[in-house]
């Protein structure tokens, strides 16, 4: 829908394998338009968790750059998702970023859709209007115990064949089980890669986030190498593989598919992600025990996951211009979890909501420098492997080649 | 001055008789300054009333898009409009909204300008400086019975022969007797397009327009043609014609120009409209008596005027930027009236207040929804014929054809 | 690094000398991305003074447009100014205005750099990583009597030639022995340029400084003429040279140096530029009384100082976005004066804090009309010859002939 911009080509081969990417990437606008188009709107994106729209009519909003989709459980207990424009003048129907709706009323002219989507006939639209006609656009869904997953793309792979190698790994954290404890939103100026890339690589966490390196040992490799064999025997005893899955890069089904998981240790005396290494809320799933690990966890290409033993912490870096960008992290725990009782949100939240202020913070001085005229690209760090990744990944998704897609299928 | 945007003809191709418009008409920069210079710089736009400046030297801007223009009382008794551009370096000449000026005495450095616009001799301009070839950009100026209407473009018709016909009908309102009793203004952070469009239907009163929908019968034409003939009848008694005039579309005498009147019922109980139907100021011009009636008035393709039997409600969408307007709305009663004794000024602004912020929060939805890379341009209702009527409008203001203008002169 | 702005030649041909310049060159933004790259990315900048940063690890920044600039005093006692990009993945490395730092710590990976900008080892950077290659960008540094200006260009040619015929005029201030009383931003929504044209003419003073006219002679060329006389014998008896130097437009060794130097006359009763006339602050450098004169300076094409007998102001007009420009100005007295024994701050930056007030105003009222449409470039007066010096450097710089630095320079 949007052309090719005239300055991509350049950009591309402008880019070198080990460094950084190029300044374009990050300050074009018409880049930014690209990326919506060809990265945001094919590929498999977060949008919540079943729990939040337990009931027929039940929604939630998933909007990034000028899309805005609508996920919501139908009457016969299914979750669809449906774009958020009216087929008659393009309002948007739900203003809200949550709520229940008995149909989707547009709030300009009535214009009235089921929960599935269909349009009821139309007022004043004359004796030739078919209502068939202009239902809204669907939006792909795919469940993974609970998680919501959206893709606008028909053509886009399925996920499925990477959550099958997942689920038997995840199924002792009880992800179905969750429920919402807390959202928070950081908005960063500075264009959506700079914050994936931030959020790739720990090689910032030992100068930037005091708090996170207490407790967690994935700054260091050295150190962390030494914890992992103690860990393995006590995840066995909580009931967790420590089996690793590694979906990504070279090994993920297609560049839009994949997953991975590993269970890494924290420091000796932490239990979970607190403040001070002590239990924050109700073990999840089937989990027996802490064992002192975290599990970092990603489904597709852009939708990360960070699971302590007894609360999940889902991110999203959701574009919203060229240079500005939601920060979204939402706080999960089990879903019989009373808050007050069984966990104390500020408790909850501190150690992200913590770091998430550092990475604003740095992610924004990251724009203002690749801002320069006189910005170069640098090399990568031995800890900044999976920014390669993502690079290629990215690179990948917006390239030239029309037969792409059908290889990725085939 | 602006070139020819380069998608331009590819989105006018895309557009379809009986659809919305595309979304590129309502998102890209270069559309919208082409449509300051094609569309807003070519046409007449109401300025304000006379009685807003009754002596020599009183002025009111006004002001859209990029352009500002002075209109003020000359020392003759007439009204003159200029450009708000220094001939010297380009500064703003008068810089509020309105005043009374000796002189247009030019902030930056005091060139000097008659009310008529003619510059005075030039301080520190050498010997050779010529004072006439100086003078402010003249604005040409068509007034209405007290109404005031502005054009910056020399080749575009004249209004009055459209004028003509409409003036016997307005006759009774006394349109020049009026004053201005409130004036507000609602930004909305839309495409000044989708304002007007907004303004052009009454599909939309009945969902979003719950107080205007209690008292006026346009949502509902069924409804209307009943009551059509009782206010004919008590309209005559009042002192008011019923004949209707359209002047529009294809009747319009030339694309620029036209003229549209149409006397219409408010529901019985309802003498003007006000929260409780009751009159809310003292009847206009030559009325005998309250018809329960409203008139619908346009003038040029543009401006647009609701007349009730004790006031005037005008309306102006003014562009800002591409997705920046202004919903302007100016309230008039009779000049003799007195707010506090004759009028309430809440009271009187209650309705078209609560309903133009109706109208901000619909539109402003409609412009998110048009913003996504998947609208697709929807049919019109047989409600919307106006809104048709404006995409002919526009299309031909930006169209290519080079013998337009003289085609629509001759 | 950025291309030619398409519209940039027609531009150039529409400009007629003796005329302002055309709308685009205001407006557009591809031209002022060029104006960084051509214009500020090219010339000689004033970062500061020596006093700023005393001791070894002081810093100041210098930021303009997207670019960042490092002016720090090193271990050696030298000044030496860094492109404030980190090598790495170029986060911006100081985040603060000013400060003092042992060594240079990139905040997001901890690249850290000595003052001299040499890279120490960089961590997991593997065993091939020679740190020798990526130091921060250097930028060259020009000293003058404690005054610092900062160049990105390695082509530009030198300043000192300029500062050479400079020295002795201005040898008696002791600018060498200035310290910063003050230092204000006023951010006015306009165009670079027009912040600089109304610096460099006074054919405004008259109708829009008021505070200033009662005070200072420019604003009337032959009251001043009057005035000159007597201010060479009183500048004599101070201490003061009459001499005027003037190494601008066809003078200047090349377009991108030069130097001015005047002393002309304030109004009798007027020793400084205070409200009643009264000094500031301890005369400065060698002077043994007050002259009832003022200095204009200028140093390169873009750095402007005002030397009064008891204080500096300086004035900087840098760019942030095509229509967004900061006015800074800096207050400078004699190095042992002490805010309150020996100044008062509100009285010394009086003066020209209300007349920058004034200039915010009437330059973003210069903006707002040369962003009409119809805005056409007015005749300069015999005032404001060096507008029109100001153009031939501007389009100089901006011009298209590849051969023009080189005869610059030889």
């Amino acid at each position: 829908m949007t052309g090719r911009p005239p300055e991509l080509d350049a950009l591309i081969a402008e880019y070198h394998p080990g460094l950084a990417m190029p300044r374009g990437f990050y300050t074009s606008q018409a880049i930014y338009d690209h990326d919506i188009v060809r990265v945001w709107n094919r590929n498999w994106l977060w949008a919540g968790h079943e729990s939040q729209i337990p009931e027929a009519g039940d929604y939630v909003l998933l909007d990034y750059g000028s899309e805005s989709i609508i996920i919501v459980r139908d009457r016969d207990g299914g979750v669809r998702a449906h774009l958020n424009i009216c087929r008659h003048r393009g309002s948007r129907i739900c203003t809200e970023a949550e709520g229940t709706a008995r149909v989707f009323a547009c709030p300009y002219h009535a214009w009235t859709f089921e929960l599935t989507g269909e349009l009821r006939a139309g007022r004043a639209m004359g004796p030739d209007f078919d209502p068939s006609r202009w239902g809204l656009f669907p939006v792909r869904v795919t469940l993974f115990q609970g998680l919501i997953f959206v893709c606008c793309d028909a053509d886009t792979p399925a996920l499925e064949p990477a959550l099958a190698q997942l689920a038997p790994l995840t199924a002792p954290y009880g992800l179905d089980r969750l429920k919402v404890a807390h959202k928070a939103s950081y908005p960063v100026p500075a264009n959506w890669k700079l914050a994936v890339e931030n959020y790739l690589e720990c090689y910032h966490c030992g100068p930037a986030h005091q708090e996170y390196s207490r407790s967690h040992s994935l700054k260091s490799p050295k150190e962390m190498a030494e914890l992992v064999g103690p860990l393995a025997a006590r995840a066995a005893a909580a009931g967790l593989s420590s089996e690793m899955l590694d979906l990504t890069g070279a090994a993920a089904p297609t560049p839009f598919t994949g997953a991975y998981l590993r269970r890494y240790p924290l420091y000796p005396g932490y239990d979970t992600g607190s403040r001070d290494g002590a239990p924050l809320a109700p073990l999840l799933g089937d989990l027996k025990g802490y064992d002192g690990g975290a599990t970092d966890m990603g489904i597709g290409p852009l939708n990360w996951f960070l699971v302590y033993s007894d609360h999940l912490v889902g991110y999203r870096f959701l574009p919203r211009d060229v240079q500005q960008t939601d920060i979204e992290v939402v706080w999960m725990v089990h879903a019989d979890a009373e808050e007050g009782r069984d966990y104390d949100r500020e408790a909850l939240t501190w150690l992200w909501h913590v770091t998430s202020q550092d990475d604003e913070r740095i992610i924004r001085h990251n724009q203002a420098g690749v801002n320069s005229a006189y910005f170069q690209p640098g090399p990568l760090s031995e800890m900044e492997g999976w920014v390669g990744d993502f690079y290629n990944f990215y690179l990948r998704m917006i390239g030239p080649d029309p037969e792409f897609r059908k290889a990725a299928n085939g």
